[in-house]
């Protein structure tokens, strides 16, 4: 078989474990042919293919990012970039498509698999928040980072005496946030799934700061909001590629905790660090099992799928019941950020 | 309410947050008394008990080890040491026992709890073994210090075209050898749970070497063993502390590759190591999940049951239903180690 | 003898590992008192002391910060707080006063040392700029931290094709930015030991984006400045506690180059995570070293001197020597990291 | 002109920025070729040549091990192997030899200098023992790996009121087991330029557990040995490549510390883990500044001398006066690894 395969959206780690997983289960356990495509839609749109051998996927397991680089461009029906898609995939005899990526590129696929195109998805993003797997590629690697950044700004924040509010990602669900803000010890969590009341996070810090501690640590998902109708609400920015600007929510937290406390308050915005780097085990092994689920699937005639971890075991769940929806942090996971505090 | 807590067994990363989140949700949340023994169920036996207030848990999330101590020691019915247990949790006033450990723990729970005595478990072991959760605490962060060893090892293979072999943990199951093989990307893993056979990782080798690279490495778990009646069978020996001799499968297997090879052949045995520093942002999470919830289902009057961890939610079983069982590494991992290779 | 004991200016990983020397050498070896002074200069003025014994400064040696506090805050003649700081080491009753810090701290201290005080003073500064020694406390670490972020953000480049850039430390020196720039493979670094010149900038990245490769990774030292008369010529703003204004001079550098270049460019400012966290074995054992050379300079009688590794030997200069200088990236390293981007 | 490169003995992190820094400072600046030779003098001998472009050095700065690959084979006027090397060089018009490696290679590359071949060597080892320079490549890496080591072995021993002896390289100097036990606050550091006395220790050891805490970590290096005279003193066994068998010494110390003391005693023996994967930035930046300086010297005409870094500078040395010298620990670093102790 001829099976396509990209990379789409923001990369990040263990992109390359998933691609090396197809490669070599591809090449080596079936005798498939294994047609990348670089950029993402962008390089189906364009015809930009790079036939993957076992050479290319040398010693890429502990590198972040993609080889087959990514874009953050979806094919609509609009401007004929869908059916530009489709004219590649038949220019190139693609039998089926392996497609690795986050909302955006699930959403496209079930739309490209609309057409009569064999589809599995992989799902990546950072932001954990794919609907109907446990994990997604990516997340655990950020989550790290994360922690081991407030690990870092905690004994700053002690030995200054200090409110160090650090800004994560995690737009729609606060998934980083919460478990980085239970691993590095997070005084305050505020996530998307729970809008925020700065009366009772002034009310928190000043008690702490009297009874217990002298510093305090904030973590500041980008997507977190005041409750409705605070003087804290406010509109959301977009940058010009779509993404909340980097810094808008945590500037804002940490003005008004240092104009209500008079606490020394210091923003750390972690960015672009959060997506890059040497994967961790855990997303090397979960880009390895999607990988190799996925050209089994395929294999067996199993499509329009996505690969999933469910209690630990990769499953396959319909694209049709995964797109369009967000998975949030559950009750129990942000009661424990709280009971920590 | 009184509530005893006691970590057993060999010292994992992890078990601090474990305790943290006890004294914490313990005492913060329902006003409880947190009674620590120290060394496991030998300071039960002696009475050696350190009641626990928040300063004794600041600033230990970020560390490995138990700030209890640990043991390896077992209460038994024979010599006394079973009574002692009883006398002390009543002499304190014990209404009900948190117990963090690994299976040897867990039975002396279980022995503990027929005896009337209210029990929650929490698993940890690094060998991830324990029946009935997806994770125990400790596995995850060596999993990640296994993996970096083989990471750094895979550029001496490769620079002087070794065959390295790397023993880890794992006596009764490969988990350690299987995640971190794959997270590695190491050409062979060797696990309790396919006896191996040396002729075809021979063939294996020589072929590799002649038609694709010439270097490999191998993950042996320390329990792995050859297929009856082959030359590669042996007793297993015991040390004194009835715990596999560190390196005794090891040598005997890159013995016998450099024999039938004749490929420059050397053993790393990572020993210790893999038990100690850091804990892993996910091995922090979940000793504070099982923490959080070991003191909930005491309060709530649910007891003789252990913390466990199914479809990334956290869930209580009896304890009946987990003691004396080993959880194998599933067939669909060990598949993905092999078809990686 | 009764010996004084601070940490003054911004906490740096290290530092701990410096105190704990102090107090093994002086009370282990010669039987000295060891007197804490918390926050600093602050701590002195105010009296707040805290003796130091052995069980302070257990497991301290891989814990950043400082287990003494810090502040930036620095005794003057006009105010008081001079006759304040010799009050108290009056009352304290110290014969000799070892002040850990950066140039305000160690200036502050050669003050102090004119009206009589006997003073030994180490070395602290992630921006490596103290003169009279080849390494200052915290340095080392701060360069661990940024190249790992640099190695992050290479991959994420990679993948979409950008510039980002990245601000580090370094007001009056470019130490960070130069050795994490080599260590990271950076292609252009901006350091304040030599003026900038946009056009050189973007006709570099112009014809390296189109003859060699389709991504750039940028460093800036937060002080490095245009060359004057240039359009990104600029005063330097400057925050409410005296310090340089995190992000300013990265934002004007990634949007000059977004509109000179038209390449999607990013901006990272690493901020206080370069400052905390784990200290690495350089900076552990430098602040070790220091800190017994400092106790056995005491101890025989020679002060008013500061430590100072040179040729990989710790030594001691005159306070008189440093105070005030700024010590600079010499060429040969400003060549290196040019050389090789 | 027409260099040759190559990298001898044992690998170690770092390499690959040494031969990137030759290969773009070699093209980029001057526009000469780089020869490189594969697996060290032995693809000088075979005439194993692979020429150097940019291509090949990409994304080389953070992987451990040489590209070139290595091999512990030095040429000799006795089996005609020298005379194969000068051929090879002839047949090649190699004008000037880069030779990166320890003591073999650098007495190696004086020989060939000795022929007329004009040589410019880089010093590499973990061992930190070549003569003449502060530092050589790979050494810091290894530093660093031990004391991660340690801190994780650390708390393993404290859970456990054990005593944890770990070996670590160092065959005729303790830099390693020095460096690394002061970072990690090892209680005993035995290092070849100390025979050590076991009485000492056991009694040391035995006031320690009684008097202030209930562990001990004892760094050994693999080149310590006993006072002369004493029942410990016992014959190195080398292996088969002429190494150090690994764990010779650490096991008969822990076996002596076990039988006199009966503290419950461990051994960890790091071995290659110590020699491989990512190079810390220091290692990164020396590779670096020793690759360019090289290329600048043979440019210069300046050859038949060894890259070093004397007080944070590069300067070049002649050969001649470090072939066949070993740097020690120098006196004043043992001390402080005593004092801390």
């Amino acid at each position: 078989m001829r099976i396509g395969l990209l990379t789409g959206g923001g990369d990040c780690p263990g992109l390359n474990a998933a691609i090396r997983a197809v490669v070599k289960q591809g090449l080596g356990e079936y005798g498939h042919s294994i047609i990348g495509f670089r950029n993402g839609w962008k390089g189906v749109v364009d015809g930009d293919v790079m036939p993957l051998e076992r050479q290319h996927i040398r010693n890429v397991l502990p590198v972040g990012g993609t080889l087959l680089g990514t874009a953050r461009f979806h094919p609509n029906a609009n401007d004929g970039s869908m059916d530009a898609v489709l004219a590649t995939l038949e220019a190139e005899r693609i039998e089926a498509l392996i497609c690795i990526g986050g909302d955006g590129t699930l959403h496209a696929a079930s739309k490209v698999a609309e057409s009569g195109v064999k589809i599995v998805a992989i799902p990546k993003t950072i932001d954990n928040d794919v609907f109907g797997t446990d994990l997604s590629i990516g997340f655990h690697t950020a989550v790290n980072i994360a922690t081991e950044a407030i690990d870092r700004i905690h004994t700053t924040a002690e030995s200054h005496n200090r409110v160090m509010v650090v800004e994560v990602m995690g737009r729609h669900a606060g998934w980083i946030a919460v478990n980085a803000g239970i691993a590095g010890g997070a005084e305050i969590v505020l996530a998307p799934e729970e809008p925020f009341d700065m009366d009772k996070i002034t009310k928190f810090l000043k008690h702490r700061h009297r009874a217990h501690a002298n510093f305090s640590i904030v973590v500041v998902a980008e997507g977190a909001h005041a409750i409705p109708g605070s003087s804290m609400e406010y509109e959301v920015q977009l940058g010009k590629y779509g993404e909340i600007v980097a810094g808008a929510i945590g500037e804002r937290v940490a003005a008004e905790i240092a104009a209500r406390t008079g606490f020394d308050t210091r923003l750390t915005v972690l960015g672009h660090t959060q997506r890059g780097g040497i994967p961790t085990p855990t997303d090397r092994i979960l880009g390895s099992r999607f990988g190799v689920a996925a050209v089994d699937a395929i294999t067996r005639g199993e499509t329009n799928v996505m690969t999933a971890l469910r209690d630990d075991s990769v499953v396959l769940v319909p694209l049709s019941e995964v797109a369009g929806k967000v998975k949030h942090v559950p009750r129990e996971l942000l009661n424990v950020a709280h009971a920590l505090s």
